[in-house]
């Protein structure tokens, strides 16, 4: 079969899709909030629906029952002699606050301007369906599929997917194969499709400062009390220099240098550092000095404060001296930092930082390890092919600032490469008010995903 | 009239003892919570049982409606050539929820172990009910005073007086004095009189940073864009040095330092630093080095965060960028600050700290001056000597750390010295469950006040 022997695949998506749409919203008003202990059942509803769903494209599914959110499980294994895919996915979503700064509610997915909005569009229920429908095209066309699938598709992917390591390392002869791939990214720009190289990792804290046993009179006690919220301020601001460097002792010492044939082409991207800035809404850039962008984004750690809470917060003025403040902290990783030291570099450095007076506590919150594709071999020719086929221009290599965890567990306990192939666009808003997925991307993943099973099928033969 | 002159007063008050707990806790019985719009009926059945009370005493009174709740005014203007005093005092209480942490029942005063228990025992109205009776006593012997009396009671003092500044404003002539008197503070310490010599005014902010426009995800975009939580933390620590010294510039420019008599004296007053501790339930005590906990709480000012709020704040983890982070932050100030020029200060200190890539917008939300007795003059001289007949101790010269607006409206718009001396105690619960005012202290300001009109008559003729 040759690379244009899809067409019959691309015609079945395009008769059917206004159904494939209707179903995708389906999915996405389901608010699968797994940070959110009452949308329990909503996120158990999610898989149910997701089981069905891959039983409608003629997959056999199983949900497998986790100390958390389950995970789902899709298999087509009748390709004897074919290789196997593993197709990752999550079908778990953010919580959707502020509500009130979505244009249209969170969970009523609504098509404006090419762009389908609603929670969860793009990261992931948007591109873990378009994985179903690519493998339902094949299945409802030729009654097979050039290769064996199995889908996994988690419910914890946006609390830090506790359980998804134990899974993998239980069911390792489930979820054998030759290769992964996951579609939980973004593409560099419109139009153009990318392959993603790079990924960092996070190592995520809650920092606790706890100072008089309740609010005290801030007139009656200020000046004499160590006030926590202050203390939190300043422990916050010793992470990084005037430079932007973060100053947390050791904190680069395993921080890879990117071999000069992936930044040659980094520079190379058509990155405009305008549009990037008006994306944004930011003042002016900043960040660590000495560094693109580009390498700021994708080739250096971070750590940013995503939270931050401590006595009265309400309209007006209430002279309280607060019994306590908390920070959320989260350090965006680089090959080769391992979560676990830094843990320890983090909690060494508050303890050298922290005040008297107060007592700090931090909490390891979640941790996953940076990651770096080997960027040769089958799958990675066959995604340039099907990428090409499907957005007619060639595939670009890009990092990304973010991080999907499980790369690590599949690559480290299942031994597979991974491919990462998204197909979310720069400013979808995903984690935010008003997440969206462009629709031409999402018919695009489903044609490119469904040419890729013939293009790795063919001659990724192990 | 020598200083024992007045024993004729506490023979009164002493056969009248009974009698006098008895319309205590008749007032104390009447809920006039001003806070709530379900008490307004109580509320303006305790300014009529006021009314009715002063002129039981000898005075005449009238009830002047406001927008909220009444004032009401008690005169006594027989002595002419005499000296004529102000008293203030306020007939609104605290709510008193939570009512389950009560002993007995908040509005059914009860006495326990020379306490008397009920809302509203020692702030105010104990304190203003006891003014009454020493007046009484005087007219009740004598037939007369041997000074003038105005008598104001506020039923708003709990909910911020906002009527009390234009009702002053309006009534110049009624109020007319040359001191005013004012008993809503505590005493240093069981049996140790006290008269108060200085509050802490305010200057009260609120910082918004404001960087993207809208929360973005922490790995696609952080790194490049500047982080208004850490920008804000970053921002907050600079309002001190590493000796909690504050480190804006020309704050300290007008803060007068006490005088030695004052600062000697407040080195012997038998403070109890553990027992301060515990009282807070801190680790440990901190602020600005080189001064006493006293000093701190008294003679130096502050600037306390009393909030923050940025990004995500629930349970567990999200990795957003916030767009925005806010602080509450208010400066306790001393004599000679102005809350006007502390303004200025934080604008320009913030305007200098704060980082591009974030709009740092400064409110003033509100502002009072602190304020410092002049403690000499006759009605300091009187008043030492009538506490000293009533406690038989000398009286001690204390600070407070909090605001009393009044005190800076009578000598600001009325133009005369203000005497504050207060019989509650230290854990007196004012504004807690268990409100309390001690019964001894209440019958020894009773003598006191009774003492300090024949010392002041007699003395203090202008």
């Amino acid at each position: 079969m040759t690379s244009d022997g899809s067409s019959d695949l691309d015609k079945y998506l395009k008769q059917n899709d206004s159904r494939i749409r209707e179903e995708l919203f389906e999915f996405l008003r389901i608010p699968s909030v797994s940070a959110r202990s009452e949308h329990n059942a909503d996120t158990a509803r999610a898989a149910d629906w997701l089981k069905q769903s891959m039983e409608k494209a003629g997959m056999k599914a199983t949900i497998h029952p986790t100390s958390g959110h389950p995970i789902v499980i899709g298999e087509w294994r009748n390709a004897p002699g074919a290789p196997t895919v593993l197709v990752y996915g999550h079908y778990d979503v953010q919580p959707a606050e502020p509500i009130d700064l979505w244009t249209s509610p969170p969970f009523e997915p609504e098509i404006r301007d090419g762009k389908i909005y609603g929670r969860g569009s793009v990261d992931d229920k948007g591109q873990l369906f378009l994985h179903i429908k690519a493998i339902e095209a094949h299945l409802a066309t030729r009654k097979r599929l050039p290769l064996n699938i199995v889908l996994l598709a988690e419910g914890e992917e946006e609390v830090g997917s506790a359980n998804l390591e134990e899974f993998v390392e239980a069911n390792q002869d489930l979820l054998k194969a030759d290769v992964a791939v996951i579609s939980d990214s973004s593409m560099f720009a419109p139009g153009i499709p990318s392959i993603l190289s790079s990924l960092r990792g996070l190592a995520y804290f809650q920092i606790d400062v706890q100072g008089p046993k309740c609010d005290l009179h801030s007139g009656s006690y200020g000046g004499a009390v160590v006030n926590p919220a202050t203390a939190l301020a300043r422990i916050v601001a010793t992470f990084h220099d005037e430079n932007g460097h973060i100053a947390i002792e050791g904190f680069y010492d395993n921080v890879r240098v990117w071999e000069s044939r992936i930044l040659d082409q980094m520079k190379k991207l058509p990155f405009d550092e305008g549009n990037f800035l008006e994306e944004t809404g930011s003042p002016a850039l900043g960040g660590e000095k000495g560094y693109t962008i580009l390498e700021q984004l994708w080739a250096r750690p971070t750590c940013e404060v995503n939270g931050l809470l401590s006595g009265y917060t309400g309209e007006g003025a209430k002279t309280v001296l607060p019994a306590k403040a908390m920070a959320k902290v989260s350090c965006r990783l680089v090959p080769d930092q391992d979560p676990a030291d830094i843990e320890r570099l983090m909690d060494a450095h508050i303890e050298k930082v922290a005040p008297k007076g107060v007592t700090v506590t931090v909490k390891h919150l979640h941790g996953g390890r940076p990651w770096r594709a080997e960027l040769d071999g089958p799958i990675f020719d066959a995604a340039r092919r099907a990428l090409k086929k499907a957005f007619d221009r060639e595939a670009v290599i890009v990092g990304e600032g973010g991080s999907i965890p499980v790369v690590g567990d599949f690559q480290r306990i299942l031994g597979m490469p991974v491919l990462l192939v998204g197909f979310g666009l720069p400013g979808e808003n995903a984690h935010a008010p008003d997440e969206w997925m462009s629709e031409d991307n999402f018919r695009k993943g489903m044609i490119a995903m469904a040419a890729l099973w013939d293009e790795y099928g063919q001659n990724g033969k192990p």
